[in-house]
């Protein structure tokens, strides 16, 4: 049966792949999946329908057969179980590319979220000065450690997995932070996994997606 | 094996329970598994020992012979893989136990560490008063949302899961915030978890380690 997942009607991000559908469409690319798409409103999305789908009324939710998840690890880590191709076969590395997954979302993502939404929405108020180089130093903790463990390695743990996916969309949305400029290895680490065929496709759907959204609006 | 978990030699929250420590103590004493404990100090957090652990410089981290994990995620999902009673058997509802898993740390946590920090170390911040409902409407978000699909059930999807653990640890930190006083059927969900017998052992044993680091302070 193919899954359906939700995506944005139109994406706050204007198509920039930054939308946590983008991490199910990669990693569904990944393991050559066909899947569909329903698209949801903002209104949609709190609405009965879609909260029933995921009570905290965001997407990506993917429905396959009579189950339905919501929460791009759950719903990748689900995935990744049943086909092969984005966790490896051995167990002890399975479990290490799963807790990459857990890192991506619990230690590495908050303090870029708080970065990024204060740059786009707290510039005109009175303490932005003085709380930009505190959000600044919590995102370099994390970049300095993650540039540490990296190493030259080409991913995080052997071969590309479920948990790059993860570490990979949660840093792109440092892109136009100017941040990740000081982070060259980290940055490369981002054009690896860009050029993956798979994220080219994932990226051109989502993209296409959004041009529709303003072609029609 | 018994498995070895860090946790810290002094913690900041005083033995309340609330480092992340207690969730892998708390799921390891559901699975009836013994467990030995590996004290570090903040000092040992940053040192290249327990950086090989966990990049990150946190606790906790699992050592499971020659596996070594981090992220409270990725330890209990593992264990609870390996051994009956935090999963269930079936493969969907094990999915979307899952799904609560990263639900937790990925979407209700944040918020929770953004407000609770904030009325740690921001009180004296000329910012506090204008940002601190914004934190406090961004939390009763996700409590109105957590109580909608709670609503009289015992557990978030069935039987109490990992879900349901990782979900619980996650909302204690709002405990002395006030905020839970509107929700009641939130802290009724929490009293219920924390009358497991497998809950107050590990509560038990963390407070007993805190109170040996102020005896010998």
């Amino acid at each position: 049966m193919t899954p359906i997942i939700t995506a944005f009607e139109n994406s706050p991000d204007r198509g920039r792949g930054l939308a946590r559908d983008m991490r199910v469409r990669w990693a569904l690319e990944e393991l050559g999946l066909a899947y569909d798409v329903r698209l949801v409103s903002f209104a949609q999305m709190k609405a009965p329908e879609h909260l029933a789908r995921n009570p905290f009324g965001q997407i990506p939710t993917c429905e396959d057969g009579a189950l339905t998840l919501f929460e791009s690890g759950g719903i990748i880590l689900h995935i990744a179980q049943h086909h092969a191709g984005l966790l490896p076969e051995d167990a002890d590395a399975r479990a290490r590319a799963v807790t990459w997954m857990f890192a991506a979302v619990a230690t590495v993502e908050p303090p870029i979220v708080d970065l990024t939404m204060a740059m786009l929405f707290e510039r005109d108020k009175s303490w932005f000065a003085e709380r930009l180089p505190v959000l600044q130093a919590a995102v370099r903790t994390r970049l300095d450690q993650l540039a540490a463990h990296l190493g030259d390695a080409t991913w995080l743990d052997g071969a590309f997995s479920a948990g790059d996916l993860m570490m990979v969309h949660v840093l792109q949305r440092l892109g136009s932070s100017g941040v990740l400029a000081d982070y060259p290895t980290i940055a490369a680490y981002l054009a690896r996994a860009e050029a993956r065929p798979a994220y080219a496709r994932a990226f051109a759907a989502q993209k296409a997606v959004f041009e529709a959204s303003q072609a029609g609006a």
